[in-house]
């Protein structure tokens, strides 16, 4: 039962919906979860929902967690997104965005849905190259997961293992966008901004923004998603 | 900050009330974090409010998480609470009560009001000597996950260190039951059952209700709880 299945963690970002691309590539029948957890984004929603549809995923979970009830940051409502012009404007250290322990809440409750599934393999688009400082993106960050989930479960117990893939961790935005379309990835179904206009439209200058330009800018590609400001890498 | 707050994890039951009881004995604020995932012996709940208004806890949080809808377990609805007539007889091995990865998403959201409310310092009442073979009890788990929150959070990376509190690992029932009766604590707010009847009495021959009567039998008291059976021990 663990030969192809997987859980993939589905925001409907770009990182997200590549790790997706990647984990379908390589013969995963995916299931896609995705956190409704409060974000200012919402619209990342309706694109987690394109991009599973996009590719066929027939179990889309999408879990509410009342994190934004539980806890403060600028994603979920607490004061304002930080905007920059240029990615080299992008404040060092964490930022204001960080949501306290999300990635952990993320991955629990994905190892849950792994082991109700049958599952050992999770899949999470994480990316410490090219990343807004968030500490639970680093590489030690998921293995001491993955550790944890070795030993946290009835699976681990009677033997099966969880690995957890990190395709993206040690690309460049540019690489992971030219993975991307490499693997026929559409990337006008997504949506990245952490700030977007009432109509969805992307702000151009959060981290978000400013990363994923710089990726498509990298890659020598165009952005197909409409951005509220011009900027020089891209859309 | 990081002096006197404390996050306690309070289900309404026998370990998790003595562990308040330990972390107010010990000088900690303590915010109290309850979780509502669909469990059938809801009474927990009430419990829990109970305990907390008696040690004057002015921060209890319930958490609502979707985890009966998300995985399959005995505990959240699916199939039979497994029942016998004494300690012995509970079965060996990771019983249909187990909820997928449950202690794993439950301290990730422990860690995040942590870091929300300034505190470096969980409690969780988890016990390896007389407990339910449940894989995510085990003192390997707890420290698995105390070096995943000292990689995940922002405090973390900013030099504050977590500390996961465990007093009660190492204990059998009955010392549990003796030290929370010598701190006081009043068992009869407590409820343990995980099948109760409608009313909300304890079956008294689920394995909570088994391992919670061996316990006051051991510790030469009496159950203030009712039991819908009668039992070898206490109550």
């Amino acid at each position: 039962m663990f030969a192809t299945r997987a859980v993939v963690l589905l925001s409907g970002g770009l990182d997200s919906t590549t790790c997706l691309a990647i984990a379908r590539d390589e013969g995963y029948e995916c299931t896609a979860l995705t956190f409704a957890y409060g974000q200012r984004h919402v619209c990342e929603l309706q694109a987690a929902a394109r991009v599973a549809a996009a590719y066929g995923v027939t179990d889309h979970r999408v879990v509410r967690l009342p994190i934004a009830e539980t806890v403060h940051s600028a994603l979920t409502g607490d004061g304002a997104v930080p905007k920059a012009d240029r990615v080299e404007e992008i404040d060092t250290g964490i930022p204001s965005t960080y949501v306290p322990a999300r990635n952990t809440i993320f991955l629990a409750h994905a190892l849950a849905v792994a082991e109700d599934i049958g599952s050992g393999d999770l899949f999470v688009g994480v990316n410490a190259v090219d990343y807004s400082g968030y500490p639970d993106c680093r590489p030690e960050f998921i293995e001491a997961f993955e550790i944890l989930a070795n030993l946290a479960t009835r699976d681990a117990v009677q033997g099966h293992r969880f690995h957890v893939h990190t395709p993206l961790l040690h690309r460049t935005k540019g690489e992971i966008v030219r993975l991307g379309l490499a693997l026929g990835v559409d990337y006008g179904l997504t949506h990245s901004c952490y700030d977007p206009s009432p109509d969805g439209t992307a702000c151009g200058r959060c981290d978000s923004c400013l990363l994923r330009r710089k990726g498509f800018a990298e890659a020598g590609a165009v952005d197909p998603v409409p951005y509220a400001t011009p900027g020089a890498g891209g859309g």
